[in-house]
């Protein structure tokens, strides 16, 4: 790499924010090829909490007002880890002043919004790059290589479940997140996750046909029972611009899983699966040796799949969730200083939105509906 | 039970014939309690043919005649295995002499044939199940107590995966099965067995939204490339009568799936998952305890979970396909005495046409078809 | 085959008199190529439980005396499925008067009583098999094809678990079993089924070092509390012939392991893993193709593993324990008439049982003992 | 916490000196509480490498001699990082200049290195630790606490397998780990982690009987064969101070096995099973509900697993390996401040080495030994 140092600032402290500080914190020794990065400012509601939190992240100086951060003439990248409702002004301000953008996904609540980010982007020729982190995992680079290799033959099937449960007790109260101003519920929350996996390892989504349903219509509030304007379970089902059908299942209230994100890939030589709650380990099924032994093969995490091997030289140690952000900050710095990348940037990015836009509408219309 | 003895004919001696025979040799010695079970007759095309299954099934007699097994007056009960296209005559001729009958799935080609059966057997007062097995897995009949229970609350979404790879080779050539006289493809070969497990834990399908697709369009013949007519690949949206939503996903091109019938049932206080390829356990989460311990348990089958225990005395040993084909024997003959019996009657199997009927046409029309 | 008919007479109608009846009345339908089978005489204590017994597992005659069974000139072959200390006895009258035998294991309660047992059965010419089912599974006659063929290379460690819990409770009250009477506990009562894999799969078990435990001392009586004089916990270091060191670790105490026997084989060039809880699947780690894509494959029981096929032309459909056991069946006709056979006969299970007397006094003296 | 700052020195930039730098990196900004932490001094052999790795670790300065680590006034705890015959010196040169210490496990080639490193650590008063991070899983802090609480009862088995493959392949040359010169193989390498885990789970190893075996004799060298002298494979029989048996197997041979430590935990009430490749789940089997729903649970780590909630406020998204040390480096940082802390202490750790010494005469001596 070339440039000598990168200053950081850091918009937002809470789960995210977090994320990003630890991987700002890691890149360096993790990587050891990338620029110094200086931990610079970090910015937060409220000079007290920005102060503590730049303090515990190792920040060297905090802001209760975010735009100072985008000021700081010495911050060349800023990390955008709000609630997506502040996502279209914190990032064209900091596009406007020429610094690089890392924001969390998804863009916007609205396309329109999400289109005057991507606009605001253009305009500054810097990187802007969105933080979705599955699509880093090793094993997901792997899965490409192999689909690149033509290890299954054409895939023309395509099953991605996404599922958590933390919407999943109906006794839990009305939540601000209920209100229809939050967006569709499982599909911009939730979906938008394998189509950033979608994205990578078979580019774009060409039509849709959503289902979603609401598990429990209501909820309470202090003052008796309120209808849920979202929806918390949804199903896409799904045409590759490659030609292959599939679907992808999202919920929120699917008691016991944790951190499902299940793929099944179908090809006319083979097949794999993954799940991001074993995010160590991948399904292969292969036909080209002897039938009688033929079965799915679980490969773990190793180091032979890059970069597993700068977290640890051994295999199957395990990387965790926040290791996947390391590597995709260090696939951002690595786009700012000119390298090849893998990342979900705002000219990606733009289309999973027009995907959940276009699946939202075949929802509302009951038929297939073409992605832009 | 009353009855002394049950009269047996079989028609078809294949996979489906052999696998009547088997549970016609062990229901006896299984149960203990039904009467007793006498193999009298076997047809199949060619009278060399018959009398070679009919010495290795332990059948009396044999005919190249079907017609001889439905007039044979000791005969009570008629085994349909013959292919689907031959169910409308032998179930009614069987009806029609007065006997019970038990056909294999799917009912017919076509819903107008599958009518007929059902107006056969509604005038004969007779029994007439269809050959659907998986619904007698003890751990299923399990299952749907717990459900009744309301282990995991109301359900309010259903996932069900069927997949084999027997049509997964795109070097295998054209078959008869690929013109479209045979049906739909997949939903009719193989989401049958998902609308059985439906129709037994839920009750019926409302609507549904279908999708297919052909992986391979095309398969060679002696005379060069011929198109496919059937889907090898489809995905039915759903809701069900109660409300809740869902899907079945059906693949016959899955590479590395051999017998999978992948089950997710989602409550407002839990879920439970099976997999007909480990048929012997099932997983159930509940909320119910410390959530520090929740979890997904892996429910081993056991003699508390009859009638395996007419199997084996100890859990863990595990049931296997036959043994299913034996418990839906021994619901047959219960069916007949007059016992309370878990089946698909034609009166069942009725809906279940009907749903694949919708589904075709809502692919056909690209919107949500109800079932009537 | 060559002979006719086989004329079978059963002694027990328990657990294990059962599994023999339902494998006798499967075998000619699911083979289909061996002689008729006749079910001739059915013994047991009492002419009362005899003649139903008879009735309800298709035998033709029935008897309160097992000596009539073996006088039965029409019996060919004899089961014996009664507890072991009979086993002597009735082996030795059966075989005496010139029927084949087909016992249950273990041979006997003491060493020197199965040597009685052997003699017997050289003496007379006849065949003398035990029942060792699991060794019939068609994906172990499947993992000894694969050791024959080196496909994991030469084995140099093995370690099998078998582990139930049908002990496992403190409360469970004293029972005749808890009486050293009834020889070591888990060594004998379960590390025979190990042993006979072990037989299978490599021969000979050179030397042993055994130790055992009792997870609970004493147990209750109407009397108060009575030392348990058996050991339900036992671990045998063990070097094979071929130089290979393992270990077998046995429980009858082991929570939540229902069936379990869970094999591990190490090999220069590769892994074979088994667990009869999963029967229907093994895994198989191989180093021949690229390293990125290692992994234990898992592979499922399907037709081109005979005899798979014999009882379904699908693969993963999967098999059961009483399949097992008609295995088991098939490959004791096969051994009358005169066919290559895989089973344990008398010649091997002494091996076993001198196996387990090694292991004793190994336990005894605290150090390795050579089995003779 | 009270110590405003605290100085790190790290001596050793190889594997696990990149795994103490990343905790060192990250526990300020994972846990918030912990003082704030100046990485100030690297030392490797070479002044050139060690400044390197000091930019790339994020250290203030570097040296080619370790010394100069141990003699910086700033430096109050050094992490030994370098190959296990170098600890004794370096520990007590570290102990000596008043600097708490973290070393890598195990101790010293030798059980008298190991009691001298002991020594020093008494008579200085500071705080000496090992590298012992399996234990630092939330989730065996869980397991702990669940032992604690009898969730299972007392225990009265304990099984653990530990096992990896680096040493499989038969074709890899003789390297100086071969030699006798550093210790027996797999005991001192490998069964030193199970014992941390025995030690934290369950106390102290009463005596042990152990076996060991070379599955490669010989290994090539440039000039011919060689004898390979440590042993890959061991199995350890045991008794714990509490009266459970058990045993530990460890091999280094195990294809397939990249890292595994897979531990069984049986006692009178349910039992616990949990493997280190999938370290963010582990299995439970209690008894206290209905038996027909009784089965092993798979818990997945979760915030209420504490610390896991530092890493992540969302279940199911998975620690990774240097997570644990990140963890480990926490409960040092606590020690020192006198926080009640989780740790393998160098008083902890001889009994580690004293219970290998034992298993070593064991072997040599075939037969059971006391540990002192």
């Amino acid at each position: 790499m070339s440039k000598d140092t990168i200053g950081v600032g850091l918009i937002g402290s809470g789960f995210m924010g977090k994320a990003h500080a630890l991987a700002w914190n890691s890149v360096g020794p993790v990587f050891g090829d990338a620029p110094r990065v200086r931990l610079l400012h970090l910015g937060d509601a409220g000079e007290e909490l920005a102060a503590r939190k730049a303090r515990e992240f190792g920040f060297e100086r905090a802001s209760g007002d975010w735009r100072k951060v985008i000021a700081d003439p010495e911050v060349d990248v800023v990390s955008i880890t709000t609630p997506n409702k502040f996502h279209l002004e914190m990032a064209n301000a900091a596009l406007t002043a020429g610094k690089h953008v890392w924001c969390e996904k998804p863009m916007a609540p609205t396309l329109a919004d999400a289109e005057m980010m991507l606009a605001a982007a253009r305009a500054s020729g810097k990187v802007a790059v969105l933080g979705y982190n599955y699509i880093q995992n090793p094993l997901i680079r792997h899965i490409r290589r192999l689909l690149d290799e033509g290890a299954i033959g054409p895939v023309n099937h395509v099953r991605i479940e996404m599922d958590e449960d933390f919407m999943a007790d109906p006794e839990a109260p009305f939540q601000q997140r209920h209100e229809a101003a939050n967006g569709w519920g499982a599909i911009d929350d939730f979906a938008v996750h394998p189509l950033s996996l979608i994205a990578i390892l078979f580019g774009k989504v060409a039509r849709v046909m959503c289902d979603m349903s609401k598990p429990y219509p209501t909820r309470k509030t202090a003052d008796g029972d309120r209808d849920v304007e979202v929806y918390d379970i949804a199903t896409i089902l799904l045409r590759l611009e490659n030609g292959a059908s599939g679907y992808i299942a999202a919920s929120r209230t699917a008691w016991g899983r944790k951190g499902r994100i299940a793929i099944q890939i179908f090809g006319a030589k083979g097949t794999i699966a993954f799940d991001q709650e074993r995010m160590n380990e991948f399904q292969l099924y292969v036909t080209s040796d002897r039938p009688t032994e033929h079965g799915f093969r679980s490969i773990i995490s190793a180091p032979h799949h890059p970069p597993y091997d700068r977290f640890c030289p051994a295999p199957g140690h395990s990387l965790g969730f926040n290791d996947l952000k390391t590597i995709e900050c260090r696939q951002l710095i690595g786009r700012i200083v000119g390298e090849d990348s893998v990342g979900i940037t705002f000219e990606d990015g733009i289309f999973i939105e027009r995907t959940v836009a276009a699946a939202g509408r075949s929802f509302q219309e009951g038929r297939w509906m073409e992605v832009e």
